[in-house]
């Protein structure tokens, strides 16, 4: 077995150890950051940022903390997701919004928020600090655009990309990009590994928005069919209305800006067009490209487990 | 009138125009951020930053840039902030919580937070950097031990003080530090004009505690009598707790348990105890601490603004 695989299941947990290092004494910061950190999910981004960081000898400790800062950010952004969306369950637990209040998930996200950059400086390296806080902006203004096309039934494929880029594949990007440039890989490993995870982020948000339309059959953890409720147009239901018949579309755009609809109208509608072909076929298309990058990067390790992750995200049911 | 003086209202201009440049293209974060920053208050942190770096000359963009970073990082835990009060009402003007929703506030301020982290960046001083990340995770746990107290009609003034320094001493001090540090100031210098500006903070808040309690005769810009209403124990009515008879603060403490009591109950009950005189000998032990330290500063001008700010801050009236 590689030595990347084989380690990347011991770095991961060492990963996780920094993550639940909370310096507060405050009795209550103590117990939010417990409850958030007690269930931490698969560490997509952190796997990233370890591969692209993969063969650094010097300073093993910032690798790893650097691969839990990028956890933390993206911990902090599911907290504040989590008050947006009025979400109630994450990962099949209570959210904090709902646990404790919206005014706790505020402040427990915005002191991840900063611990994290604590961490970053801890590092030292201002490259570094410039992608991860670039990223964090991006994803603030990927979620606000998402608001401001709220129940929009025109939004067109390319907004659908722009916000799923910001809002997922700017931080996977990041991961890999950051721990690229600090483990001082070469230009144009670092433009490879950037952009195959860009574009992983990518899919990766195109199949949330195939299992929130309910292809996973119960097992994502999170309620289904959540997106339409909140007035989110993903791509399943824009290729949907782009493949109906006039007929077929006029009537289900009449019921949803009446606000008469049944979730079953819509799951019918969707499902009953090309609409999940149509996004296979997105993913394909990006998944081929994913796959020329990877290609270009010599390292034989990273470049298997950069298709593995690959594969494994575009075909996860969770 | 002494340079330093004569240049902090034309320098307070330049930081108001690095704060409004907002680098998103996109119509709702524009919106948002020019509603923002149309309205953007008395800097006084940028303030404290200015005279603190007072005497830089290699590079006076950045000491405006960082100045302009800090009252970024203020205006973010405030529209924060009035999501976790539930204001309407900030400097007289709906709140972006009420104007648009929590969500928006939400997501603004995480933009705002991490594009102040991008100007730190441009700066590239990393003890800058660490000063204020630390200060900004200090206000995250200062509101959750607030949060943690609320109907907490035990608070000591331990507790009070604490929170009144990581709330608003913390940053006010990290103004002073990081434009300190920047500018390459001495030791002592670096020590004594923090100290002071962190205890200007907690006096700033002492100040603002007292506003509430209606001593500024509703020229504040904000509502009265809010911070009863939040379940917030603050310093006048720690003071009436302490300062009334067994029977007097039994009979408010059990109407607050019972949650059965009006305004005119508790503003009756702290203006008619010692609460207002003692809240103004906290600030006067303070404000003879902060004049300690101010003249233990040798460059005159820095004195007599730092004196001035202490002075004009501590008799304010919004």
């Amino acid at each position: 077995m590689p030595n990347l695989s084989k380690n990347l299941k011991k770095d991961l947990k060492k990963v996780e150890s920094f993550m639940r290092k909370n310096l507060s004494k405050e009795a209550l910061v103590k117990e939010l950051y417990d409850y958030i950190f007690d269930n931490s999910g698969k560490k997509v981004r952190a796997s990233i940022s370890l591969i692209s960081s993969y063969g650094m000898n010097e300073n093993q400790q910032n690798r790893l903390k650097l691969a839990a800062i990028i956890e933390l950010l993206h911990t902090a952004t599911l907290v504040h997701d989590d008050i947006i969306d009025n979400s109630d369950l994450r990962r099949g637990r209570t959210t904090v919004n709902v646990a404790w209040s919206n005014s706790h998930g505020v402040l427990i996200g915005d002191f991840i928020y900063s611990k994290a950059f604590m961490l970053m400086n801890e590092i030292g390296n201002l490259k570094v600090i410039d992608e991860l806080s670039a990223a964090t902006n991006k994803i603030a203004e990927g979620e606000l655009m998402q608001l401001a096309n709220k129940n929009n039934l025109d939004t067109s494929l390319h907004q659908l990309k722009k916000i799923s880029y910001y809002k997922t594949g700017r931080l996977f990007e990041a991961s890999a990009k950051s721990a690229a440039i600090l483990s001082g890989k070469s230009i144009s490993f670092i433009e490879n590994i950037s952009k195959a995870s860009k574009l992983i982020g990518i899919v990766f948000q195109v199949r949330d928005d195939l299992l929130d339309y309910g292809i996973s059959k119960g097992n994502s953890g999170k309620p289904e069919m959540q997106d339409i409720l909140d007035g989110k147009i993903t791509y399943p239901f824009y290729y949907a209305l782009k493949n109906s018949s006039k007929k077929d579309s006029s009537k289900i755009l009449k019921k949803l800006r009446n606000n008469d609809f049944s979730l079953k109208d819509i799951s019918d509608f969707v499902s009953s067009s090309n609409a999940f072909n149509e996004c296979n076929s997105l993913i394909q298309s990006y998944s081929d490209e994913i796959s020329k990058c990877i290609n270009k990067i010599s390292n034989k390790e990273i470049r298997d487990e950069m298709l593995n992750l690959s594969e494994s995200l575009k075909n996860r049911y969770e």
